[in-house]
């Protein structure tokens, strides 16, 4: 068994810190870097590209809407295309530094509302892949389960990475409960075997106490929840006791 | 005699437009466009980018400072280092534009402040050469004569097209003189004659009345000229007259 | 019969120019000048200002949400803290300058997304209204007919001003048809009446053809409308030949 | 004998924090508070004026250049015009929290390269102390000794605080050495004697190991020191030893 393990990366700005990057590097597979919309800024692109690469960590965009005070986190009235645009735009971004680093560009994973609102909303999933698989037709995205962005993307023959949260609660659909403040985490342990179960069976308790069904081709990590480190060291080594290798996206969705 | 025309474009912001760029595409041959930093939004990247391909017009990065209230006019302290990666950035973002509709990034000629510091200061010309040439060792680099840019860009063997201005006056160096309204243009034939001599006999009257010697690969035309259109229509008329052959820099410069 | 004009003012952003302000500014009675967010700088809030004073017109506030990109129409998810928040930084930012200009701020009106937010959620136009009253107790605040705004502004002692809408459609609870472009519009006489009904007899045909009531104590012009001066000039001239008398807002409401 | 310690606060953004805010207004009389151009948003503002209000810190605007990314620390190209301008809009944006909050706004003090610009040029200066003398004749000014901003303010009667710094080397003229970093600090009680000494003796041993004349009504402690709360602690108890009462500046300058 398979798994890839995603964390938001790179999301300082300016002065302000933000994650804990370098640490978080040791563990995961694929990184989300901000691209300077909701996150990040040019400076802070080059530098954790450049520390993706000395982990051989795989490299992924992080768009977001243009909501620096928001944090990308308000959704946002906007059209298909003009999503769409931001998409190209913070992609092409992070792209370039991928190029000036001589690495390549691994996956999309929108953030916060975008990702949101991608996932519920199939003209803005259309657009967001139309323009990805135009610029980049070897591109990873990666989608909520039985979302808009798997199922256009499975329409379009975009390849889609199936991802689960280890740090949220799913909802009986396979989204997630979004909280503003990532939920508080008292149970490294709970949290790395709810990891475990879903690779292994396919199954989470949901924020209603049912059991659901997911497929967890990629486990997000928020960077920013209180204690990620220590969140991200408990799932690997539960992956691990459980034989199940952690390998970037790349390798496993082929 | 060849030489290439040039001109900038996509500095429309939002619902605020700036510059006839419809109009000026049909005089020119190469569209230097703003990369949303000091103008330009990811909407409008993507129209012009479509309107270049219209009218096989080669297309340029114009990266400038983060700086939408000055317009990308304003100097600002920033390492070297900064620069360049305000300058990966903002080429990335639009060559993802050119990649989603199938054409190819020509060049890069930084804006403003931005040019200006460059031409000027060679740790700056240095570090964003440096960048540009680990992007896109074939892309072609507008340079001032005499220029920082121009000096190392040959010593690091990239493409520099030499430039000269069709609105602006030049010094004895070949650097121009700055003005934030744009000259005032009364005498189109003048300036036409001006460009014609420029290409032709490598010449031109400076602000303070000598004749300076410069070299004209790309000739610029401000598209917020007042005027422009005309102006661009009398310059291309002018170097017809003469002889003179307007084509794309990618095909002058090999 | 007593009637305020107001129009929105100081659009223009950077070097970019929008609307008419100097023209509109002979028409109206009442100027909501941008604040920054959506539109607007300091420079141009400091020049519009002047340019209210000049003309003797009244002076408002009309923030928007954080939204260059979107001018300020994009909804957004936020707090109603939040909104407050936005609505007292940039009103303090716009009265700075009207002490610079010793004038005072006689009203405010949210602009785009945030002006429809507020008109629909009572919670939102709660927080917006007792942040103006502490700031401000003697401010007047706009509102569309049977809104959010005005119930709870009546409440809570605030003056708030009925608005109608020269060029936009209205529907049968007062409020308006958004449209991205504006109307397009043809009849100037066909809405100069329009406006004469609405303040003389308080009845409007809505977009759905029925009559509906309204209450017109401040009748918006669109300044960014086509032929927008020319509506202006037709409106007036169609109140001042039914006897209604055009006066600011801080006149008629006591 | 008098002094009133200062430190910038409300320095955090969206969900970045910077400073140790609340801790250190234990120690201060001053507090200046970023207005959302280098730092700083509305929600943040109006938290750290509320904050302020509770240890009965005396506020001020601390402006800075529209500059997210480079905190306000790059020196920009701007008219004295539109500097005045980027102050009034900010110390009004800040104002209005303070009335929200019924306190009032005691001091202006630029930060980071408009400080220093508006020290170094007498037309910066006179344009900042001509825009904020018409909004509030009783505001004081934070100034450098011998700088611009102290001549001239001086020449205008408006009222001017001497300032020193506790973390920052001073050089001949009154001037101090900026570094990027902050200042390494081992030597808490080196620090406080050394500000003790400016108070009493209006002396300082300068970068280059001289004694220079400096008038310390107001010292600075910048809170992004590492270990501010600490060497605001030394130094409190220094001034309390040696029968210095740090007050509020207001209560200082009459």
């Amino acid at each position: 068994m398979l798994v890839d393990l995603n964390c938001d990366m790179g999301e300082s700005f300016a002065l302000y810190k933000m994650g804990n990057d370098e640490e978080m590097m040791q563990y995961i597979t694929s990184a989300n870097l901000a691209c300077g919309y909701h996150a990040g800024d040019p400076a802070i692109m080059n530098k954790t590209v450049e520390l993706a690469k000395k982990y051989k960590v795989g490299i992924g965009a992080h768009p977001g809407f243009p909501d620096l005070i928001g944090f990308g986190r308000r959704y946002m009235s906007a059209t298909p295309e003009e999503i769409r645009d931001f998409v190209i735009y913070q992609t092409g971004a992070l792209r370039e530094f991928t190029a000036y680093h001589q690495v390549s560009l691994q996956h999309c994973k929108p953030h916060g509302a975008m990702y949101m609102m991608a996932m519920e909303d199939e003209k803005i999933a259309r657009a967001i892949l139309e323009g990805l698989s135009k610029i980049n037709p070897n591109i990873i995205v990666f989608a909520m389960n039985n979302s808009a962005v798997e199922a256009v993307g499975e329409q379009m023959g975009i390849r889609v990475a199936k991802e689960v949260y280890s740090d949220r609660e799913h909802t009986m659909s396979g989204s997630i409960v979004l909280t503003r403040k990532g939920s508080e985490i008292t149970d490294y342990d709970h949290l790395a075997n709810r990891v475990v179960r879903m690779v292994k069976e396919g199954k989470v308790i949901t924020d209603k106490g049912e059991d659901a069904s997911v497929k967890a081709q990629t486990v997000c990590i928020h960077g920013d929840t209180p204690g990620a480190p220590m969140l991200a060291r408990k799932i690997t080594e539960a992956l691990r006791e459980n034989d199940i290798q952690v390998m970037q996206i790349s390798d496993i969705i082929t």
